[in-house]
């Protein structure tokens, strides 16, 4: 008789967006003419085109696959040696990062769930509190802790709080933990870390022969010239961190897909028996046995954007997305909110109005406002008591998104 | 102290197709003139081009990203319904499955490996011998055996014999097994299964309470009206069965990737404590939270391919594939050699040469021929004593091929 993965019943009712739109179909049944003047702040989708260098990279890959002579079929799993080689030169100028230690992937949710596969079930996993709730399904999926507590906290997983003493940004932790997910510009809290705090995990890492894995999905938002884009800008990284970027948020390419993570050759672990292994081979291993590679023309679009042509485009939304933040920012301060990030990232993470709950916060705005935002408490226990708005929309939907909350709040 | 996954340390030394490309570019540095004339024929992969459908379709879906209107980020990561819904109409046609039982993917090879996700570790695996590779490796990364033999053979895994005697399908088991992949047309012997033998392992899953993965890549090449192109054509099947498809072999996508998994909602499974789950939701929570949907424009070309051009397209190119079969086949007949399979299947299966093993086989083509081969052996220990050649080539390659083997056994 077959068995299921009983980890999976331990999950929680929904994971955060499907509970977003089970409220927000809910109350547009009920609501039909209200909800005609709906804007979505809560998915952290982008909402403006394609680079036009990206799309006409990827129909010249498709024209390629038109003809024998220039179709190809599998490709490495790896990626193909011109994009990572565009990803080590341009995304890692400066930084010791080289092609052959970039894995291209359909996408970071992937990478971040996925590298669970070469790791044994026995770390202690740390795991900032807010966060983004994947690192914690995935490991409980997995069968790395108990059950969830009243408030969502899984027994067994390290919470390191984040919180506005801290700049959301966790402090070193007493106790060794094996494994720490780190994600800056931080997704929800649209916090940054200093290169000091990074020395300071870095540190830890490999005082305790940990890894850190380091989701770096934002980095292009950075505005502050001294907040490091990479973790492997930090002397020792290579020796204890793994990295994650995508194409999603600087390139539009949710919808899309491409991604990679970055495991440098030298970093390694020691087996039971006392051999050393690297990551590198056992995450080759996993891609190569259960992955097949990037569609073709979409790596062709990815390259792209590395060309000036395409770096420009970037920098073009980029600029607009962080206005989009900038002007979110001032109309929730216009209306006497406390508020944070936004500054270095396209969310924008706001303290609760005095006798609301994050969800309560979330009905608010979705009732009287008609704006779907996303309920801090879907982020963690330490989410609690913040709501975020996300900046990627068009920049009508912002000013009316603006327009609504200062109304709302006056 | 990090740990890691040591399960990955019982692999053996090379998943087989980077094995053969060691053994290629060894041959091939030491040999470069003769090198120049070789022919792969090891890899299936597909060689024709992408057809003009899916062409046409992809680059439109790539202008509907370029403005604002018809911008399209993240999507459902089941698929889009007019995805779902085209395969549930067309390649289920007068077959009971829905389009809400569709999870398009971006390929078999990580479907069929990410389906363990959602099971136990104590399940009785059941694997064909020879069998694809993946299957293997996957539930060994997986924990779900011991170490190999010295045939490459796993403990604890459950190998079903399959040979000339009985049709590389293999027998009803004897013991009570929980998963049991079935692939037919079957990778690498080109076999298919009747509907006899189909009912007969759907009643053995039933009485038994298993689960059948069964892997349909191929169903496209099947010539012969008897022979079922899905599991779901037997009564029963929706309450023992998942299948797997993709777009990779009959519409050209091994570059573009598309695929997808069927899993019938009222497939069910008993927890530990009696409660009834279906197969369904866990796919649906795992592929929501590990997974992110594929490529926008890819899913328009996948569609595409049910178009009436479609569908001409991909008669066009299976028939020319069969085609490179039938010649490969009375090649090898007329060259002396016995030969299986290459008649619902895009693989020709041959047994060795006397004296020969399969990787001397292999070696044989190369150095003699400059031709490459798979190794049956590569399969597992049942696939020694016999070859694969792929009919994916272009015509040209495929009768220089027939020339060499009538040369190399003349």
């Amino acid at each position: 008789m077959i068995s299921i993965n009983e980890n999976f019943l331990k999950l929680q009712a929904g994971y955060l967006f499907p509970e977003i739109a089970r409220r927000v179909n809910l109350y547009s049944s009920e609501n039909s003419d209200a909800a005609k003047s709906l804007i979505r702040c809560g998915i952290g989708d982008v909402t403006e085109p394609l680079p036009l260098t990206a799309r006409e990279a990827l129909k010249a890959g498709v024209d390629e696959l038109g003809s024998a002579a220039t179709f190809r079929g599998y490709g490495p799993e790896q990626g193909y040696d011109f994009l990572r080689e565009a990803i080590a030169d341009h995304a890692y100028a400066g930084v010791d990062v080289n092609a052959d230690e970039v894995f291209v992937s359909d996408g970071s949710k992937c990478d971040t769930s996925n590298i669970l596969d070469i790791f044994g079930h026995d770390n202690k996993i740390g795991i900032t509190d807010p966060v983004y709730p994947v690192y914690v399904d995935t490991n409980v999926m997995a069968g790395h802790t108990g059950e969830a507590d009243e408030s969502g906290s899984y027994a067994g997983l390290h919470y390191l709080e984040c919180n506005k003493d801290n700049g959301f940004v966790p402090s070193i932790p007493d106790e060794a933990l094996d494994i720490v997910y780190l994600c800056y510009p931080n997704n929800p809290t649209g916090a940054v870390a200093t290169r000091e705090q990074l020395e300071a995990w870095v540190a830890y890492a490999l005082k305790h022969k940990a890894i850190l894995l380091y989701d770096a999905a934002y980095e292009a938002f950075i505005q502050d010239d001294s907040v490091p884009h990479s973790i492997y800008e930090i002397e020792g990284a290579r020796d204890c961190a793994i990295e994650f970027r995508s194409f999603s948020k600087n390139g539009g390419f949710t919808g899309v897909r491409c991604a990679y993570s970055i495991v440098p050759k030298n970093l390694t672990a020691t087996t039971s028996k006392g051999e050393e292994v690297t990551l590198h081979s056992l995450w080759q291993r996993r891609q190569s046995t259960k992955f097949n590679g990037v569609s073709y023309p979409v790596q062709k679009a990815a390259a792209a954007l590395f060309t000036p042509e395409g770096k420009a485009e970037i920098g073009a939304l980029i600029a607009n997305y962080m206005e989009n933040a900038q002007l979110l920012s001032d109309a929730c301060k216009s209306a006497g909110l406390t508020v944070y990030g936004g500054e270095n990232a396209p969310y924008v993470w706001i303290a609760c109005p005095e006798d609301l709950d994050s969800w309560g916060a979330f009905d608010l705005f979705l009732e009287k406002a008609q704006v779907v935002v996303t309920p801090g408490a879907g982020f963690g226990q330490g989410g609690e008591g913040y709501f975020r708005i996300s900046a990627f929309n068009s920049r009508s939907n912002v000013e009316e998104v603006c327009k609504r909350i200062t109304n709302l709040f006056n």
